[in-house]
């Protein structure tokens, strides 16, 4: 969920930040693979897998980087035999811009049937300044289907300059949530997970960040962590404390909960799955309409963007 | 609405704030009387709004309740005839416990059948605390019936001492916002409305008020104002200039905003109108069981609470 429009770069990102990485992309690859590598002639999944770990070990190391594609892996890992394996093409798991000032990645995997994972995406930008700095967006969004009420997992950083990123943590409601206090109860209160917002907004380098848009400020649930964190010009290394320390244990605990509750099925009425299912296709056009569709072509070609936005609109709004 | 459990009092209030106030009483109630007194004799409804006056009158002055006092006097002589008489009892129209430490008035008022009004309800409560020091808080909140689907207004100071203030400002939403974008666009967009939120926020006095209550966080607008104003002490004066300057600016143009579209009917099918006053009624049980009913006690002595609440109850559930 970028913020759109994108916000101005505050500080420039460092030389090392900037330049392409070569350094270290091996063991990432390698934390990044999937657990069971296919034996015999690889898949199209599983080529388009390593194609996405390549493109994201391309990318300049970054603290945030590293902790999502800890998670991304832990998720991964947890989900399981829930997961289909990623059918995105070749140019949507790793596509640059013709300049070569802008890198991304896209994976989409869809839930086995009778799981109650919809689909699960992840997504990786990293574009040059003309001025220099860069921009580093890194999303992991994981959507349920009717199967369940649990909310859908979102986590997204938007990292503007070395000391500078935006913390989108929440687990998005799917209930209207002053009609149900249960569920107030149930996945926000009984979890424990206001703790980890509490936590994070203690940090004195942190403010709220207020999303330009309406719609999107009232997707989030009572206990979102949306922040801004701003450490100051040199302070490259508090901003990675924080990213290890507080953003490392609160991102991961979060998710945890999710793991938890999204695979449970829950019993309710058919008006009432449809109603929900309905109020999740607008998430999910929101989503696609006011970020990626209204950002992407700020960062990459416009052919490459109209691929990318195509193949997510597949997963999100299934056609 | 108050926080709950109320605030720690972070400053002691002015002896000149916690003493009875007698100077400025006179004017006060010059203010607050209704435009058009009744002729002949008084009748019971123009003897409690004259009871409510003289009550708040006696509170200490404070630059948040003039305020109040006089958008509520606004909000009285715009409405007009949308509103019947006030028919509080005397005991709930102005009420103070056995030891004299605390003073409260509390005013409902019933929409005119017809009008899109449901109700309208003050409420002032002054409170002296062991340690010196006093805590005061204002309420207005105007609910609306199902004529229209315009959001209801809600504004509460909480002021916990000379420098200390909760401000709660908002036009609550009607309708579960992340299904309907033309509800965000007519009200909150097109409205202008979160200016007033930026505009207060960008204070560097103002920090954002997060309440511990999760059911109480799902009810505001993606353009709420609910922020914590903390002057430092011995700074009087800064919260003066800010609730008679930005908060008093604010306060106005959103009251307005809301007296523009409260009395257009809207169309809506049965059903629609159905679901959004069952979300009414959700939302009024929670504002007097998480708010009144468990804040009252903490103010005024049992049998005073239970009697208020219980006026309350009648406005807000209607039994």
């Amino acid at each position: 969920m970028l913020p759109a429009p994108c916000r101005p770069l505050l500080h420039r990102c460092s030389q090392q930040a900037a330049a392409v990485d070569t350094v270290g992309a091996a063991s990432r690859r390698r934390r990044h693979r999937p657990l069971c590598v296919p034996s015999g002639p690889m898949r199209a999944s599983a080529v388009a897998q390593q194609r996405r770990a390549d493109a994201v070990g391309r990318m300049p190391p970054l603290a945030h980087r590293e902790l999502m594609l800890e998670l991304a892996g832990e998720a991964e890992a947890a989900l399981g035999a829930r997961l289909l394996p990623s059918e995105v093409p070749a140019d949507v798991a790793e596509f640059r811009n013709a300049a070569g000032n802008a890198l991304g990645s896209v994976d989409v995997r869809r839930g086995v049937p009778g799981s109650s994972v919809d689909f699960t995406l992840e997504a990786w930008f990293h574009r040059q300044l003309p001025g220099g700095g860069a921009i580093d967006i890194s999303s992991l969004i994981f959507v349920l289907n009717g199967a369940t009420d649990a909310p859908h997992f979102l986590m997204e950083f938007i990292q503007g300059g070395p000391t500078s990123l935006v913390i989108l943590l929440d687990l998005l409601p799917r209930k209207d949530l002053p009609l149900h206090p249960e569920y107030i109860t149930k996945y926000y209160e009984a979890t424990g997970v206001d703790a980890h917002r509490r936590s994070i907004e203690r940090l004195p380098q942190v403010r709220p960040y207020v999303s330009p848009l309406l719609l999107v400020r009232s997707l989030w649930s009572p206990t979102a962590v949306v922040v801004d964190v701003q450490c100051g010009e040199g302070r490259e290394a508090a901003l990675e404390e924080i990213v290890q320390g507080q953003l490392a244990t609160s991102a991961k605990e979060v998710l945890g909960v999710w793991l938890e509750h999204s695979a449970a099925a829950v019993e309710m009425s058919d008006a009432e799955r449809e109603s929900m299912v309905a109020r999740d296709k607008m998430i999910s056009a929101t989503e696609l309409e006011l970020n990626l569709s209204a950002n992407l072509p700020r960062m990459f070609d416009a052919d490459i963007s109209a691929r990318v936005v195509a193949e997510i609109r597949k997963a999100f709004l299934g056609h």
